[in-house]
């Protein structure tokens, strides 16, 4: 149906007769000429139509935006150039035009934004937008490069199953009725962990696979219901084994696919070091602010708050200094505070400094002179800043005060540009929950703890150190791994640590106890998160702005409005019915 | 953990010191000297401990089949060469072994084949095992070739989504609750049809995805709930540009892979000349027998079955003549019978010509010796042969003898090597469905007709000819697809003539229509069987072998236990019950 693509057309084609397909992204009558610019996938030529030529005037001077047309005609060198278009040098004079489809009017224009609902209700519309195809051309590329990549290193890509088991641990599976197991499900995969292990078993020695995985969660901003990772696993290797390789391979993926040198290596930090510093596991080095510990400048003082989190081995009382934040107002102070409390802070202390010295603090009045200025040299704060105090549990206090310096950060202009990758190393093994009384894995029951001997790990489980690593950069944890446990004995130490009892990790893990008996290689691997890597490097804040055809955050495909109801007749094939539903 | 694999270990690093790791595949104490095959995913390399190395001989000669090692040693030429080997030159002499990981007794060793139901349930051991490691990369390269020959062509490598919108056209949808929807369900998607469709409206001009695809039917041999296709759509095309495309695409990957050289043209077929020849529309030109239509010799015989359906104009009278067939016994033959049976038939005629040339035949005396020596002579039958008969409806004929054609090629040794691709093509649009009283779509609705006036496809539709095409290797459909519709009235139209009225229409295939209404370019696309391909390519005949974690006829995975009950609280949240389980 053509010879060229429109974007290509350019002065090599003078004089040749080319044959074009594409939209109408506009056309307009000048005096007696007629102007259409036909857009393809490549880009857009401009095709003039003359008077003189009547039957196909009357064509061109009829239509409208997006119609589909065919184009047959001369290409000739165009006296107005057009540097900013690769066929800016030419024009296509038509001598025949078909249209292909006519385009009804529509609900919004290629160069209009008219928000995501509408977006996202025609995406197909949304799609042709060229910010758009290039956002959705930028993650094409991250995966064929990520592929290259691994296919030429030896690695496998092996597909795993859609429709598995229910695997209670974790977040919540999506459930798929049986019907040949009337009273069953599958379930849809929260990812290939289990299978990517059983393949090192079964001796595929190096893993990939571009996997799709589910997660049945509240959406946020950033989280979709599907969503595509790059899973990999390697066999007989260590912690650095794995984490050179993919930091190389991270390194080689952003010079190719957006031209950015990553630093070389990637810094290194603790889970302890990050929390400390940064309030946060998965730190955003572009801001160069630091948490500072000051329980012992503050033990004393006569605000129980501070003083009780001081006194508190579990506690933490902690300061973020925020250079210039003297402007905020009390209505901002409180923007703070409100911010912090989403995080779990009940109560955001703050000293202002003016630019004059001057201090303004609700909890001035808890410190005397002197220990109030040692506080403030401590912090280094000075004249113009604001300190801001979290006190209470340490895990806690991380956390919003971690969420105090992002803000902080973004609302100051403190995010400097560029790429700040980093490890993060040395996760606990386990975190405590409270209210179930046991441990709860912080990664997964499958990842090994940095010790090798069980009655070790039994004794002092609370403090046991991980060998789980996450990958972050700028803020997010752009990839997440371990080494596996690959002996049968420490995996039932594991389970029976995180309260799965013996009976319960048969029903639920008997596969994997038995594959890690039958020779089972010492193992480990990662996981990234394309989507987001997508979104970084097509510079977009938004996920859904780099996934084809993502659902919204309330869990719905507007374009095929998905999820629907279902007859009860069909459901009843597949033995289940609406709750308070008809029988 | 290892400087080289056990199977690469070569004459080049004799002398040197190398670490490996591995698998024990076999360990043997023979005159005071234990040598270890050592195997990876490479292959097997010989490990040799004497004697007055006492701690490591200790090690070895307590070593079981599958245990995991790691040994360093010294690479030595062999004297007993084994040139089946790439290693076959050296041994290693071990200075060191360690136990990374015991292996239990196993359930069945690599050189076994312990029945499928314990393969799948041991799948890592059973993946071990070389001939299967050899067949799933053969399904690996396949994959990886395809995706080379369409990254570099411009193809783009779109996801569509797994969580989609049920459309109860076609077959049986797996049905997903959706927790954040009371009472509503999302679908896995049957094939990225609509979504691959929107993306050329999208402008993306051209597309591929191997994608994971669902069906709810019952299980054959050759089918799975899940299965893998390599999806692709094309914009600005007619039939030729996909198939030219494509043919070339496939001749170049079989060459890649597995090095065969496919006929250059495929050969074409109508689907109406592969029906009449061959009874089947994916018909194995392998096997060189052909139907002979037979209605004019027989129409005036003395057998009602012949003669309803010689004067039926929707009937058909065949014969197949099986060159040999003579040597058929009566039990046999009945076997014929029932195997056509299970096709539709309601009964075999047979001619047996003996070598000596007499006649045995339950339908001879419907005909005069004349008349039956006419036919014997049409079909070409000689002393030796057998000629099955099939009378009926035309399709049914078709696909009882088609099925007999088959079995005969097999049983009688007639199937030749080698690869018989061909393109079928001109497929009927509609069958009518006597049951429902309402057409339906051969292909599906989207399947645009070779006629382009709505008046005349609405005149002739129970001829009318579509603009699909399948892709036949051996007689398998390989790939199948078709020109789509693009113009929303057409379009309209053929939901009327499939009885989707507007309403209906609208509220499942909405979206679609809205598309084509904006601008949708002229498309089309195929599709190809992942699986089957790769186990064409692998010399099995099931697909299971090349799918590394399938499911049983009876739908479920051996390995992990899928599907499987899930509490009814889990239920609850998903506001699904069971039916007649409790509230």
């Amino acid at each position: 149906m053509r010879t060229h693509f429109c974007g290509l057309v350019d002065e090599t084609l003078i004089g040749q007769t080319v044959t074009l397909a594409g939209w109408t992204d506009v056309a307009r009558n000048q005096g007696g000429v007629c102007f259409i610019d036909l857009r393809d996938h490549e880009g857009i030529v401009q095709v003039t139509v003359e008077l003189d030529n009547a039957q196909v005037f009357a064509i061109a001077a009829s239509l409208g935006y997006e119609d589909v047309l065919q184009v047959e005609g001369v290409v000739r060198a165009r006296h107005a150039v057009n540097d900013r278009l690769r066929t800016g040098k030419v024009e296509v004079i038509a001598s025949a035009i078909t249209v292909l489809n006519k385009a009804a009017p529509l609900p919004f224009h290629a160069h209009e934004n008219p928000g995501e609902e509408t977006r996202l209700k025609y995406r197909y519309l949304d799609l042709r937008r060229p910010q758009m195809q290039r956002m959705q051309r930028t993650r094409i590329r991250l995966v064929q490069a990520l592929r290259r990549y691994l296919d030429a290193r030896g690695f496998q890509d092996i597909e795993t199953p859609i429709l598995t088991k229910a695997t209670p641990e974790g977040a919540r599976d999506f459930l798929v009725p049986a019907r040949m197991h009337p009273g069953e499900f599958y379930a849809l995969p929260q990812s290939p962990q289990l299978f990517k292990q059983i393949l090192m078993v079964a001796g595929f020695d190096r893993y990939y696979q571009i996997a799709r995985c589910f997660r049945d969660e509240a959406l946020r901003a950033d989280r979709q219901l599907e969503f595509t990772q790059l899973d990999m696993e390697f066999a007989f290797v260590g912690e650095r084994d794995v984490q050179d390789f993919v930091e190389q391979m991270i390194r080689a993926i952003f010079a190719e696919v957006i031209d950015v040198e990553l630093a070389a290596p990637f810094p290194r930090m603790s889970w302890a070091e990050a929390m400390r510093r940064y309030g946060s596991d998965k730190p955003d080095l572009r801001i160069d602010l630091e948490l500072v510990d000051v329980a012992e400048l503050v033990k004393d003082c006569g605000f129980a708050v501070f003083t009780a989190a001081a006194h508190d081995a579990e506690g933490r009382v902690a300061a973020l200094r925020i250079p210039g934040g003297a402007s905020l107002s009390r209505k901002q102070i409180d923007e703070y505070a409100a911010h912090a409390a989403k995080y779990g802070s009940k109560g955001l202390a703050y000293i202002k400094l003016s630019e004059a010295g001057e201090v303004a603090s609700p909890i001035a009045k808890f410190f005397a002179q002197e220990r109030l200025a040692a506080l403030i040299a401590h912090v280094g704060a000075g004249n113009g800043d604001i300190v801001f105090f979290g006190a209470g549990g340490y895990n806690t206090v991380c956390d919003f005060m971690g969420a105090v310096r992002l803000k902080a950060g973004k609302d100051f202009g403190l995010v400097s540009d560029g790429w700040r990758p980093l490890w993060v190393t040395d996760f606990p093994m386990f975190e405590w929950d409270e209210q179930a009384q046991r441990f709860v894995a912080l990664h997964h029951p499958f990842t090994a703890p940095a010790v090798d001997d069980i009655a070790q790990l039994r004794a002092h489980a609370r403090t046991a150190v991980s060998r789980g690593y996450d990958m972050v950069l700028n803020g997010n944890e752009i990839g997440g791994g371990s080494i596996r446990i690959h002996r049968p004995d420490m995996q039932s130490a594991v389970f029976e640590l995180l309260g799965i009892g013996q009976q319960e990790a048969r029903a639920k893990f008997g596969f994997l106890l038995d594959a890690l008996n039958y020779g089972a290689p010492p193992h480990g691997g990662i996981a990234f998160g394309i989507d987001r890597i997508a979104a970084l490097m097509a510079g977009t804040d938004s996920i859904r702005d780099v996934i084809p055809f993502p659902k919204t955050t309330g869990a719905q495909d507007l374009m095929t409005d998905a999820p629907s109801p279902i007859p009860d007749e069909q459901l009843a094939e597949l033995h289940v019915q609406v709750r308070g539903g008809e029988k």
